[in-house]
């Protein structure tokens, strides 16, 4: 029998790699293909709405990719992918981010693209296969487009999202301020969440130049509910660093109203962040206006100031 | 004044790799942005005849990418690109090999398909963006496919590739086999190449596991013309292997006419060469029926091997 191809998001999952999971996995099936969505940890509130509301399965979980084929959806580095990854055969990607870590030893389908959200690119790869996009699958998309763009108002969104954006919300009979509004309420449950979980909640891990950096990002319409418990969420990532070797260890908690976010730091390197945010911090903490996207505005900086 | 961006391909550069840095230029300045088609290296004989042929101007040589703005064509990985690559800012990529470990630190567009040649994706993006592809472009994308292909003959060439060489030929009003013979023919022409020159002439390096690997591949419809020689081709891979670090360097003879290739190897790693390509080699030499395609048929295993 041959072997099913996975479709995986990175861990920690979101809405947009769950999403482009299972819509992935639809074309691939409607052209034929033996091609399973899977998912790479838990589902967050948000996601699990979203599966509800559009009346759809839970990806089941991939515990261990050694030895699988894989189509990897929403990212492109193995510090962010499930575990066993690089035992698997990479074989497929689509993904909104910076070029990460994977390599393959063949020529492999591998769409990048500077998006709001890799389910905008999906919604391109369902017309390039000719393929129609049904109301529920419609509804998966847009819920991968708004989560990611935070209902279109991230710096990271583009004008291919907006209009990708509105065609999908006609498929699938919703409105969008309507519906993103439900969604920025999910996205801003953090429910019964201790620190420790509030900082790994949706967290990467990036290697710079050998330097092992953790970027956990609460967005929030509530910023207080985190900053109001701030020296236990610094005990918490204190903690965290020891435990696990980071060199930084950053929280962004991100105000969706306006638009702003709030970074607490830890770890040895705190003057490298300061200096590559171009920002002072005070007790660990500083202020950053305008900054909503960890992809857009934080990864490229610290990036550069590690090299 | 803003810095313009370069569009290059790799190293040693081919047919498809000039011609589709010209296409790729070309459709970028129609639509406004300031790009320069570049070179990496000097020309061989039969992307000579081809911008004879389709009477274009010869890209300049960029000696040094440090600082520049750069669009990748036709490769994606740091052994294989213009010096000073590594502190330049890419900001698109368009290839048809496997992931190498160019990273960035922004998501960019990259285009990555498993077809015969970057110039049967560059089609496509004409498309995309609307543009009309005329006769010249048309004859630069169909030579960079033919040559890559070795006119449709190839292992590496797809349903996609044919499609796209007919209609390009259509609209270059050449004949395919016609016009591809004599694109053969050109490659053929070894001129008074010493046999260093032979080995360097189309060679691509890698890095295995921190092994440093180098192949190089000759296509000739007169294979005899470098197997005669090959006591002084030997000598000048030892040569090179002493001088360069080579763990293993490897020439692919590869008869155009035939299909198949006859392996040369070099460095401390012969055995795992033979291993790799499931052959004997006698003499540090071993035929391969059907072998044809470096990125296809002979990276992948040898990459396996150094896991």
């Amino acid at each position: 029998m041959p072997q099913p191809l996975f479709v995986v998001g990175h861990q920690q999952p979101d809405t947009d790699t769950i999403c482009s999971a299972l819509a992935y996995a639809r074309l691939k099936q409607t052209q034929g293909a033996d091609v399973v969505p899977v998912r790479a940890g838990d589902l967050n509130p948000e996601t699990q709405y979203v599966l509800n509301y559009w009346d759809c399965e839970t990806p089941a979980l991939l515990e261990d990719a050694t030895g699988e084929q894989l189509i990897l959806v929403d990212h492109n580095e193995y510090s962010q992918t499930v575990s066993g990854a690089r035992d698997a055969d990479i074989i497929e990607i689509v993904d909104h981010h910076r070029i990460g870590d994977v390599t393959t030893s063949e020529p492999i389908f591998f769409r990048n693209e500077p998006v709001g959200s890799t389910a905008t690119i999906l919604t391109d790869l369902y017309d390039e296969a000719d393929e129609l996009i049904d109301s529920e699958t419609a509804g998966l998309l847009l819920s991968g487009l708004l989560s990611d763009t935070v209902v279109l108002r991230s710096p990271t969104t583009t004008e291919t999202d907006r209009t990708v954006a509105e065609r999908l919300a006609a498929t699938a009979n919703v409105d969008i301020e309507t519906y993103g509004k439900e969604l920025l309420q999910q996205k801003s449950k953090l429910g019964k969440k201790n620190p420790r979980e509030i900082v790994l909640g949706d967290f990467k891990e990036f290697e710079f130049e050998s330097h092992h950096v953790g970027i956990g990002q609460v967005e929030t319409v509530t910023p207080e509910t985190v900053l109001d418990q701030r020296e236990a969420v610094l005990a918490a990532m204190d903690n965290i660093v020891d435990q696990r070797g980071f060199d930084v260890l950053l929280l962004l908690v991100t105000n969706l109203l306006e638009g702003d976010s709030t970074a607490i730091v830890a770890g040895e390197y705190t003057a490298t962040v300061a200096e590559a945010l171009d920002t002072p911090f005070t007790d660990r903490t500083a202020f950053l206006p305008g900054f909503m996207s960890r992809k857009k505005q934080v990864v490229p900086p610290l990036e550069d100031a590690f090299k």
